[in-house]
């Protein structure tokens, strides 16, 4: 039970996902007990600024602050092979390995009629866009491997069809480091099918 | 890897307490994803105002939009008890009981050399201020069982002396609904220690 304006700070927080009330008391003390008045302001602001100045690439869709994105304009990456991912963190965690050096496509998303997600919902149409000049001779589609993320692979892979494009998706098996008595079934059954000749 | 400003947004959220890389990064999306620029625009008008309009009870020291607060203003409260805390939180988990009817003191902290947090940074001036006019006649310390909470409340209990005040302090011992087993030694200790007659 608190005045009304900081039961109102807490909810701000409280609907972010992935925070629950106590995590969001603690932020909305944070504010008012640590921070000061010039330090909220500042915050606000830079939240506002990043929220206006951050757009959709037009290209790959992912959220940046220059169109098209830094990824897209570099001339240092392959421009073949497009790896499809349903969210801008997906790109980020590719990234990382700094091993691929194609460019991406963002959907937004992942196909889910029970949440009323459509394909028109997702950057489909603007992938499909981006086949047309023929640069393009691969797309790996590393949608998550959930029942949604697996559908949307199957759904655009479909449409993808009458493009000169091959269609590829990333492997599903054992991580790498882990154990097999730790595999659940269908890991286990998708790494024996995926099998491949040792060389 | 992320492009600067919403690196700059992920940083903003991973800043607050408990917060971390992951967390920050789901909060930073959600602004950037799912939330329209005016809800972006509200939310950070709504913190700032928040923050504007809330100050510390003349009082209690409670955290507040009008002061003196709720609490120290209401006729219903008994006027002649003061239960110390830490925090504001303490306030409301104390509150929720609906058992306890006086008024509190909200000292913004415990005393911690390690931390440099010195009687001069707590609210213990303004607590010995209330006690000047006679009408307080007992101050509960509710601070909490950790070794600086304990010792916060130790000392002020000392400079409480030529008050013409009872000093008490929350009982400590088994949790109620909780098992023996499962109690740790200390708090066994103090459980023995503080038995009570059964009537």
């Amino acid at each position: 039970m608190y005045t009304g304006s900081i039961e109102g700070l807490i909810e701000i927080f409280e609907s972010f996902p992935g925070i629950g009330r106590k995590s969001a008391e603690r932020m909305a003390f944070h504010v008012l007990e640590h921070m000061s008045p010039e330090e909220t302001h500042r915050m606000a602001e830079k939240i506002i600024e990043t929220k206006s100045n951050i757009c959709f690439c037009e290209s790959c869709q992912n959220l940046t602050d220059v169109s098209p994105c830094k990824i897209c304009s570099s001339l240092k990456r392959d421009r073949s092979t497009i790896c499809v991912v349903e969210s801008p963190k997906d790109v980020s965690t590719i990234e990382n390995t700094n091993e691929y050096n194609g460019l991406y496509h963002v959907l937004h998303g992942a196909l889910s009629p029970m949440d009323n997600i459509t394909p028109d919902d997702l950057k489909i149409n603007e992938l499909l866009l981006r086949l047309t000049d023929g640069t393009v001779k691969e797309v790996i589609m590393a949608t998550n491997p959930t029942v949604v993320g697996t559908a949307t692979a199957v759904y655009i892979s479909k449409l993808l069809a009458p493009f000169d494009v091959v269609v590829t998706r990333i492997a599903h098996g054992i991580p790498i480091g882990s154990d097999l008595e730790y595999a659940d079934k269908i890991t286990l059954i998708k790494a024996i099918e995926g099998r491949q000749e040792m060389k």
